[in-house]
C-alpha cells in the first residue's frame, strides 16, 4: 500500500508515532494548519530533536520557521504505520472487557474493524456484540481464513489467554494485543503487544503520593493530557 | 508512608517504572532472585544504562556482577509508586468498559480497590458492578469524601468523558484515568492519565503492513512480551 522505500523504524521511535498521530488529530480537530516540532514535542513530552528525529524516518523534515503541516502529517504517520487502510480484527473473549472493545468507538476511527468475536462460553455465543455475532472459538480459524483476518485481540480472563493465543496462532494470525494481565508464550515471528490497563493507575498513586507528601509534582509526560484552565 | 527522603523523578523514568514491576513480578513468578541491569534492559527494551540510572533515582545501584535483588527492587519500586497502599477507586461509567475494570484482577492485585461506581443511567443503577453497587452520578462527591478517594476513572463514551471529568474535579478528586477516546481540560493541578486503547493496534499494524511488504520486522521493543518457541 505504501509508495514510499520502507526502512526499518527503531521500536521506541514506532511507539511515539501513535502519540504524535493522536495530537495531529486533535490540532486537525481545532482546525490548527501548521505544528512546529517544538510544539509537538512539547504535547508528546519529548524533546525538540528526538521529534525530528522520529519523523525523519517517515522522510519528512518540515520547513524551518513553519513545521510542519498537520494534515499532511498525519497522513505520512497513517500511511507508515499501514493505517491507510482497513484492518480486519478478531476479538477472544466476549465478556465485559470484548464488549467494549467491540464498541470502542477509537478502534472504528482509527482503521479497524472488527469481523469476528468468538468465545467458548454458550450463553455468549449468538449474542450480537458490536454489531457481529458470537461465534465459538472453534470457528476461529475459519474466520481469520475468510476474513483474512493477521491481528487479533485477546480480552480474556488471564487463566485463558494462553489458550486464546495458541488458538489465534494455530489460526494463522500474525500479530497479537494482549489485555490479559499475564505473560503470553507466542511462537517467533508472532507479535504480541501487551496493553496494561493497570499501568496508568500505577503513574496516578506516585503522584498523589507526591502530592500526600508535599511535593507538588505536576506530571508533564507522555500520554498526560492535562489541560490548565 | 516513604521512608526515604523524596526526589521528583523525571516523567519519563516514571512511565517505566510499572514496565519494570512487571517484569520483576513476573520474574519473582518464576523464582528468579537476582536479575541484572542487562536482562531488566532486554525484557524492557531499552539499554542497560538507562536501567541503571532510572533505579537509581530510587537510591538503588545493585551490586557489580550480580545485579539486583528481584523481591527488594520490587519492594522499592512500589513503595516509590505508593504501591505499598491501597488506594481507593471510583469509576464513572457502569458500561462494559467500567464493568470490565471493577472485575479486572489486574487492578486490584496491583495496589487499587473499587470502591464506588457511578452512571446517571437509571437502568444500572442499584446493580452490582464488581462487588459494589452503582450510583447515581449525583452521589460522586458523597462516596469520594467517604471513602478519601484521590484517583478516579472514566468509562464513559467520549461525548460524556469531559461531564464526568467535570464532576471529578468537583468531588476533588485529584488524579484521573481517562480511558474515552478524547482530550479533557481540567483545572492546574489535576492529573490526567489517557489509556489509548488502540495505540497497540496501530503499532500492530506496522509490523503487519511491514510483513505483507516482504520485510520481516520482528519488535523488540517496550511493552512487548513476544517469547522465543
Amino acid at each position: 500500500m505504501s509508495d514510499s522505500p520502507r526502512r526499518r523504524i527503531p521500536e521506541a521511535a514506532l511507539g511515539r508515532l501513535p502519540i504524535y498521530l493522536r495530537i495531529l488529530v486533535d490540532l486537525g480537530t481545532e482546525n490548527v494548519a501548521q505544528v512546529s516540532s517544538e510544539q509537538l514535542a512539547e504535547l508528546a513530552a519529548v524533546n525538540a530533536a528526538k521529534v525530528r528525529k522520529d519523523l525523519s524516518y517517515l522522510g519528512t523534515y518540515g520547513t524551518r520557521g513553519v513545521g510542519y503541516e498537520v494534515q499532511f502529517l498525519m497522513y505520512q504517520i497513517q500511511r507508515e504505520l499501514g493505517l491507510n487502510q482497513s484492518w480486519p480484527i478478531v476479538i477472544v473473549g466476549a465478556g465485559n472487557l470484548g464488549q467494549a472493545l467491540a464498541n470502542f468507538s477509537g478502534i472504528a476511527e482509527r482503521g479497524f474493524h472488527i469481523v469476528g468475536v468468538v468465545d467458548k462460553d454458550e450463553s455468549k455465543i449468538g449474542t450480537v456484540v458490536g454489531g457481529v455475532r458470537v461465534k465459538h472459538v472453534d470457528e476461529l480459524a475459519s474466520i481469520v481464513q475468510s476474513k483474512a483476518v493477521n491481528i487479533g485481540i485477546i480480552a480474556t480472563p488471564a487463566q485463558h489467554a494462553q489458550e486464546a493465543a495458541d488458538a489465534l496462532v494455530r489460526a494463522g494470525v500474525g500479530s497479537i494485543m494482549n489485555f490479559a494481565p499475564t505473560v503470553l508464550a507466542v511462537p517467533r515471528g508472532v507479535n504480541v503487544r501487551k496493553v496494561d490497563l493497570a499501568l496508568e493507575l500505577q503513574i496516578l498513586s506516585y503522584y498523589e503520593q507526591t502530592r500526600n507528601n508535599g511535593l507538588r509534582a505536576v506530571p508533564t509526560g507522555e500520554h498526560s493530557d492535562s489541560v490548565s484552565a
